[in-house]
């Protein structure tokens, strides 16, 4: 008999005690042994868990259980996740997460001990929820360059985005929908200021090129300054907008990026609906790869979570091959440096001479003609030009007409 | 370092022995032991390969070679690769192929081989080419229940049916391009018959459910009998036609069937494009989970052996612990009671008496009103109901109506 610990009994620890009680026999089946809950851990009280009697309020209780080999650590945040988390594969307890932000933050360090203690540090559960992303980049592509990776990453904002989309709704009004149906925190910055797909691309960006991608390294933008008028000139242009994490080679070194950006029609990523989420890979030699599902949510979460575990089990003795070593953001290129055509609007008494100025300054700029659009608006599409170079150009365009928002054209 | 014996030097053999060639050194970093191709087998000559010293035309100087610990099976077909294989794990070396048919046919048997012989059978290539499908389905949504899964998992029909769909050709012209391009064999039938994706679903029950699935089991219809005119029914009904593969849990027993069927817009399967291959799975915990890509072709399919390849590298004292039981087919609950609702195509001077008259024999059924139909056609979708009752129904139909086509509607 394997005996486990689950540290926390919120949305994703109640599903996984859910899960693991109700599929234990054909979990036992799968690992050839029964997994059995010893102690969770968990600040309040839950007289009416059917394992109610297994609660505990102190940490000690785990970490000085002997018996205990597996750790499931469910409670999110960095404090005190990260202390026990650490102080678990100290002792040599094998650890399952789904806590995105401590993976991110500390991923290398962490895996970097379990080798040492030779215990597995596992986190299906961090990335896309019940998809599984983080065993097939490890595994099944292995013998694939990873020459980029896009997704849609986060269901809060998607589910945001399509609201304005398809529902003519204003991103406040979109919000709050989404925090009346649960969908978004009270606190919903790490949703839309992108914080949360940043310690995912992060998670996976480490994964697949080996060395750890801190959050800090990473050019983040949310969707709050997205407006009806630009979701609709994307509909004008043959596309959508989506907030895009997005991580791709670049020689010896990668660019990684979060930000709201144009999603041609012809791709995939531009209809994945309400909370979903969807990961598209490209090898060198399995061309592009797709991943869809539930990023989030109880059950969904919990079932790669309990995998994990049952993984865990299988790999006691040999563990799991998943490591990258630490990073100082040197292999993370300056975003100022990407190149993407971009899209702009502005608004202005003569369109027709703000668009052949556009032209003089950005060089040959695509318009985008919408039916119903204002008198007084442009919208248009400039060439590829790095970042840094289209900055100083829309502050030269800014001078002479009211720019009002530019937002990435993806290239997927 | 780890020897390695490669099967067949075909479209797919090619493509492992240059990933294997091109990717030593990382391959050698993942797994922590180089991997050398010591043999390749093969009838034909191949002097200009990088390691045409290699070559051998004889079975023995791979099976007698103690250095060789794993051989890739990439030959096809039942002869010689059923004997071949089996030879290899009762001598203790581990297998991996992509070969469908010999996994379809012979799965529970080598499989059980494989175990008393503590080494691995390995065969991810085998379903969906370069998509990661056996080892997520296996591993890491083992915490699941798996209600049901649907796919597309035949690269060429779907190409011939959106050449139909987008391009308006017949089903005749739209073969011939699929075979110029070489999407098709010269003789197409494994795949237009359904064969082929008959075989995949069969390894994907088998894996998912635990008993062997053989393919004369299951109900398989072709694409042979879709009529450019069904398919612009289907548009006009809100979907597409598309030949689906599908299992699903029905109590103890399974429902596994493989035919044409309309599947509505809203499902993501409707728009796989080309040769492309999606799998919907759905489970108890993680809802509905996609996959998506290239589901043949050389380096795809390559990569995923080659994957394969590393992962009994790295599993060489352990084994893997897929595996199911060997079947009857008891478990598969037979096609006529399968319920769908269904189209029916019919032409008649009457149609409005036609269509009076289906509704007196299926009941209340819908109507499908097409810009452009031929007088004499009327287009209906029936009730649900269980395909003998609909057959019985049908034919009944059909002594007072010229009855043209029939296809299930799909349930994904």
């Amino acid at each position: 008999m394997i005996q486990i610990a689950v540290m926390g009994h919120g949305v994703v620890g109640s599903g996984v005690t859910e899960i693991l009680l109700k599929h234990a026999d054909k979990i036992a089946e799968k690992v050839n042994e029964e997994v059995c809950i010893k102690k969770v851990l968990d600040l309040r009280e839950f007289p009416d868990s059917p394992i109610a009697d297994r609660f505990t309020k102190d940490f000690n209780d785990i970490i000085s259980d002997d018996e205990i080999s597996i750790v499931v650590e469910v409670m999110g945040g960095l404090k005190p996740a990260y202390d026990f988390v650490k102080q678990c594969l100290e002792n040599g307890k094998s650890v399952v997460t789904s806590n995105k932000e401590l993976v991110a933050a500390k991923g290398a360090e962490l895996l970097k001990i379990a080798e040492e203690k030779n215990v597995n540090f596992l986190f299906e559960a961090s990335v896309g929820g019940a998809i599984p992303i983080i065993r097939p980049l490890h595994q099944c592509l292995a013998a694939n360059d990873i020459e980029k990776i896009n997704g849609i990453l986060n269901g809060t904002t998607n589910f945001i985005l399509n609201k304005m989309i398809n529902d003519n709704m204003s991103f406040e009004d979109a919000l709050d929908l989404a925090q009346d149906k649960g969908y978004a925190e009270r606190d919903p910055s790490a949703d839309i200021e992108g914080h949360d797909a940043c310690r995912k691309i992060c998670i996976l960006a480490s994964l697949v090129y080996g060395t750890h991608v801190y959050p800090d390294s990473v050019h983040t933008e949310g969707i709050t300054k997205v407006t009806l008028t630009d979701v609709e000139y994307a509909q004008a242009w043959g596309g959508a907008v989506k907030l895009i994490a997005s991580a791709r080679k670049n020689g010896d070194k990668q660019e990684i990026i979060v930000a709201p950006m144009f999603v041609s029609n012809d791709c995939q990523l531009s209809n994945v609906d309400g909370v979903y989420n969807e990961l598209l890979v490209r090898g060198d030699s399995s061309g592009s790869i797709g991943f869809y599902g539930r990023g989030a949510g109880k059950l969904p979460t919990a079932s790669a979570v309990v995998a994990d575990v049952m993984d865990c089990v299988l790999h006691k003795d040999k563990r799991r091959s998943i490591m990258w070593k630490d990073g100082n953001g040197e292999n993370v290129i300056p975003y100022e440096n990407y190149v993407n055509a971009m899209y702009v609007l502005v608004n202005a008494e003569d369109t027709s001479a703000a668009f052949a100025k556009a032209n003089e300054i950005f060089g040959e700029c695509e318009k985008i003609a919408m039916n119903g659009a204002a008198d007084n608006e442009l919208a248009f599409v400039t060439p590829e030009l790095a970042y840094s170079d289209f900055s100083a150009k829309y502050e030269k365009l800014a001078q002479v007409a009211d720019v009002k928002s530019a937002i990435r054209i993806a290239k997927i």
